[in-house]
C-alpha cells in the first residue's frame, strides 16, 4: 500500500470513529477527491515575511498545492492546495480572549494532525478558551471550499462550501454550503444550506430550501460538489495554473500601501486602491478596488466595483456589480449579477455568509440592510433584507420568510458591525502615515519556500519533514 | 549594517587571520563580488530523491541560486549560485578510506561554516582521514567557477577557476586556473596557472606561460575574472535564467537510463543516449553524448560530438569537438575549436585539468594520449602530448617543455584510468538490467525544495534557517 494511501486510510479510520453513531462513513469522500497523480503534480509554499513570527514545522503529510503563513505544525495530514494562513494568530504576551488579564505564554500556531483539508482555507486564531495557544485541527476532514475559521475542530466532516467560524466543534458534520457560529457543538450534524449565528444574546436562522439548494451547491454519493457556484469555480480553475508555472511574475501596479499577493490572478482592467489586500487564491477580473478593501482567498471579484472599505470574505464571489462604501459580503456569498442584470448594493450594508443573489434583471439593494437566503428578483427583497434601523428595533423575535431570528436585534448589528470594523482593521484598511499596519502592508514583499515530495521510492508522494526557523 | 555585510565581514575577518603573513586581503574580492541586490533576486534549491540521504541544515546565511543534494550543514555563510553536490558522500557503515577495516559510525556530510563561495563548485566526500564523516569548508572564501573536489579546506582563498582535488588544504591560497592535488599543503600559495599534481609515487607539474595565461583567465586588482574562458561563460549565462523562471520544463526525449538534470541548458539538436549524466547547470548545444558519458557542472558542449563513455568534469568546456570513446577531458580543461577548425581527440586520451586546446585550423589527437598545457598547433602537440605507452615507461623523471614529471609513469598512468573508472561507475555509465546504478539513475526524479530569503526588515536578505530530513 502507498505511503499516501495509508495516510488517508489512517485520518478515515480516525474521523469514522469521531462520527460513530451519525451513520457517516469518509472513505467515500476520500476515494473520490484523493489522486495520487494530483498529489504529486503541485508544490506547496511557505510565506517569508519579517512581520510574522516564522515557524514551520511539517511531518509525514503531503502538501501538495497548499499555502503556509505563520507559525504552522503539520504532522500525518493530507492538505490539498489549502491556504493555512496563520497572520491572525495571538502573540505571545496578548491576552486570552474571554480572560483578559491572563497574557499567553507563547506566540500562538496552528496545529492540523491526522486530517484531510481538500481545498480548505484556514484562517484567524482559536477562539478555543481552552487551547489560547493552540489553533488545533485534529481528525477531521474538509472538503472542497470549506472555511475553517477561528475554529477549532476534533473529528468533523465539513462538506464542500461550508463554513465554521469563531468556534469550537466535536465530532460534528457541517452540511453542504451551511455556515455555523454558535460557539461550541459536540456531535450535531447540520443539515445543507443552514446558515446558524448562536450567541448568548441572539440566534439567526436561515436554512435554504432544498430545491433551490441543489440547483447551486449540491453533493453527489460521495459527497463531491457539483452544482452552478461549483460550476463558476471550476470554469476559472485553468486561470490559477500560471502562477504556479513561473517563479517570478512581471510586477503589477498598485499602490505602495497595498499587497496584492503573486498567487493571484488578476485579469483584464483591475484597478486597485490604497490598503487594499488581495490574498493568494484570490480572482480579479475587470474588478475596481476601492481603498481599503479587500478579496480574501477563493473570492472573485469580476466586472464588479467595490467603492471602498469593503470586505469580500473567504469564497465570496462578486460578479457584475457594485458594491457600496463600506458593505460587507460574507464568506461564500454568490452575488452574481449579469451584463443585462447588474446588482447594485447601497453602502453600510451587511450580506450575510452563504447569501445567493443572483437575479434576472436589474436588482437595486438599498444602503444599511442586511441581506440573507436567496434573492432573484426586487419581490425576494421582501423575504430577504431589511433595513439595518429596523432590525435593530426587534427586541425578541423575528420570523421572516424562511429567516427565524431570536434575541436581541441592536446586539446582532452591533456584533456585526464590530466585526466588520474589526476585519478591516486587521486587514489594513485605516493604515495612513505610518501607522494601522494590516495585512495589506505586512503582506507585501512575501518571499516563499516551496516544497516537493519524493517523486520516486516508498515515500513516493511525502514530502520530506521541514522545518523552518527564523 | 546589513546582516547580509555583517556575514561577508565576519568571512573577511576570519578568513585575512587565516592568510596573515600571505599578504592578502580578501576584502577587495568580497566587495567587488557581493551586490545585495543579486543576493535577494535568486532562489536556493535543495535537491530531493529517493537515493540520496536527506538532510539540509542551514543557518544564518544566504544561499542565493545555490544547489544542494544530500547531507548539508551550512551556517553563517554566502553560497552564491553554487552547487553543493552531495552525492557522492560516504555512507554509515562505509570502510574510511586508507583505513579500510573501520566502518563509519555515521553517515559523511558536507559542513560549511564562516564561508564565502561564489559560484564554486562541491563535490565527491572527504579524503581527510582526520574527518571521514564530514566534508568540511570552514573560513574560506572560493571565487568564480573554483572546484572543490573531495578537500577539505580551513581559512584557504581559491582564486577564480581554480581547482583543488582530493586533499586538504590549510590557511593557502590558490592562485587562478590553478589545478592542485597535493595530499596536504600548510600555508602555501600556489601562483597562477599551475597545474600540479603530487602523490608518493609521482610528481606532475605544468605552469602555464604568463602572457599565455593572461589572456585565458586573468584576475583585475579586486581579484575578479576576465579573458577569453571567463567571457566564454559570461556570454552564456543569461540561457541558464529561464530555466530559474519556470517551475516545471517541457520534458525532454531522452532515454530512461540517462538523468538529464532541470537546471542544465539544453539547446540545438542535442542527443543523449544511455546512461548518460547531464548535470545541473551543464550546457549543452548541438551536443550528441554517446553512452556512458557525463557532463558535469558548469561544463559546455557545443556542437560536439562525445562517442561514448566520456567524462566531462566540473567546468570542462569541449567546443566544435569530437571526443573518442573513453576519452577523459579534465575540470576546466578548454577544448576550444571552431567551425572551421575542429579538435578530434582519439580515443582512450586523458585531457589532463585545465588544459587549454584552442587550434586555428584542424587538430587532430592521436588514441591514449596523454595531454595537457597549451595547444594551439600540430607543433604544440610535441611537446603538450605523449603516448600512454611511451609515458608508462617514465621511471624516474621525464621534462617536456614546460612539464616536469618525476616518478613512476605507470604509476601515474594506472592512478588516472582507475579514477576515470570510478568516475564513470559513480555516474553509473555501466548501468545494465538494474545493476551498477550511479549518479545516472539517482539522479532522475528530483523534486526541488525551493528557499527564499527575507524581502525586508531587518533580516533582509538572510534565508530563514531550514532543516529538512526525511
Amino acid at each position: 500500500m502507498s505511503k499516501l494511501k495509508q495516510l488517508n486510510d489512517r485520518v478515515i479510520s480516525r474521523l469514522n470513529t469521531n462520527l460513530n453513531g451519525l451513520s457517516f462513513d469518509s472513505n467515500a469522500f476520500v476515494s473520490a477527491a484523493i489522486d495520487d497523480e494530483k498529489m504529486m503534480r503541485f508544490y506547496a509554499f511557505y510565506g517569508i515575511t519579517a512581520h510574522h513570527p516564522i515557524s514551520f514545522d511539517f511531518k509525514h503529510s503531503n502538501i501538495a498545492g497548499s499555502y503556509f503563513l505563520g507559525k504552522c505544525h503539520v504532522s500525518r495530514s493530507t492538505i490539498y492546495k489549502s491556504d493555512i494562513r496563520g497572520d491572525e494568530l495571538k502573540k505571545k504576551g496578548d491576552p486570552i480572549d474571554c480572560v483578559k488579564n491572563i497574557p499567553l505564554l507563547d506566540d500562538e500556531m496552528i496545529t492540523i494532525r491526522d486530517s484531510l483539508l481538500y481545498k480548505t482555507l484556514v484562517h484567524s486564531h482559536s477562539h478555543n478558551p481552552e487551547s489560547p495557544e493552540e489553533f488545533s485541527i485534529r481528525n477531521t476532514i474538509a472538503a472542497h471550499y470549506s472555511n475553517i475559521h477561528g475554529s477549532t475542530l476534533v473529528g468533523c466532516f465539513l462538506y464542500p462550501f461550508a463554513t465554521v467560524d469563531l468556534m469550537n466543534l466535536h465530532a460534528s458534520i457541517i452540511g453542504p454550503f451551511s455556515y455555523v457560529q454558535a460557539g461550541e457543538l459536540f456531535h450535531r450534524k447540520i443539515g445543507a444550506g443552514t446558515v446558524w449565528v448562536k450567541h448568548p444574546e441572539f440566534e439567526f436562522k436561515y436554512r435554504f430550501a432544498k430545491e433551490i439548494l441543489s440547483r447551486y451547491v449540491q453533493v453527489d454519493a460521495e459527497y463531491q460538489p457539483c452544482g452552478i457556484i461549483f460550476d463558476f469555480v471550476k470554469q476559472r480553475e485553468k486561470e490559477y495554473e500560471r502562477l504556479f508555472d513561473v517563479v517570478s511574475l512581471k510586477p503589477l501596479d498598485f499602490p505602495e500601501s497595498s499587497a496584492v499577493n503573486r498567487y493571484a490572478v488578476i485579469k483584464g482592467k483591475t484597478i486597485i486602491g490604497e490598503n487594499v489586500l488581495v490574498a493568494q487564491r484570490a480572482f480579479l477580473d475587470n474588478a475596481r478596488l476601492g481603498c481599503g478593501s479587500n478579496v480574501q482567498e477563493n473570492a472573485y471579484v469580476v466586472d464588479a466595483h467595490l467603492e471602498g472599505m469593503n470586505v469580500t470574505a473567504h469564497g465570496a464571489k462578486i460578479v457584475h456589480a457594485q458594491v457600496g462604501f463600506k458593505t460587507f459580503v460574507g464568506f461564500n456569498a454568490f452575488v452574481h449579477g449579469k451584463k443585462t442584470a447588474r446588482v447594485q448594493i447601497g453602502k453600510g450594508c451587511i450580506i450575510m455568509p452563504h447569501t445567493i443573489i443572483a437575479p434576472k434583471v436589474f436588482l437595486d439593494i438599498p444602503d444599511d440592510h442586511l441581506v440573507w437566503g436567496y434573492i432573484r428578483s426586487f419581490r425576494d427583497l421582501d423575504a430577504h433584507t431589511i433595513s439595518l434601523s429596523e432590525f435593530e428595533t426587534v427586541k425578541e423575535e423575528m420570523i421572516l420568510g424562511k429567516l427565524s431570528f431570536s434575541g436581541n436585534g441592536h446586539a446582532f448589528i452591533k456584533a456585526n458591525k464590530d466585526r466588520i470594523n474589526q476585519i478591516l482593521k486587521a486587514n489594513g484598511a485605516f493604515f495612513q502615515n505610518g501607522k494601522n499596519r494590516g495585512h495589506a502592508q505586512d503582506g507585501q514583499n512575501i518571499s516563499f519556500n516551496t516544497l516537493q515530495p519524493y517523486a520516486t521510492g516508498e515515500n513516493r508522494g511525502i514530502f520530506p519533514s521541514v522545518c523552518i526557523d527564523p
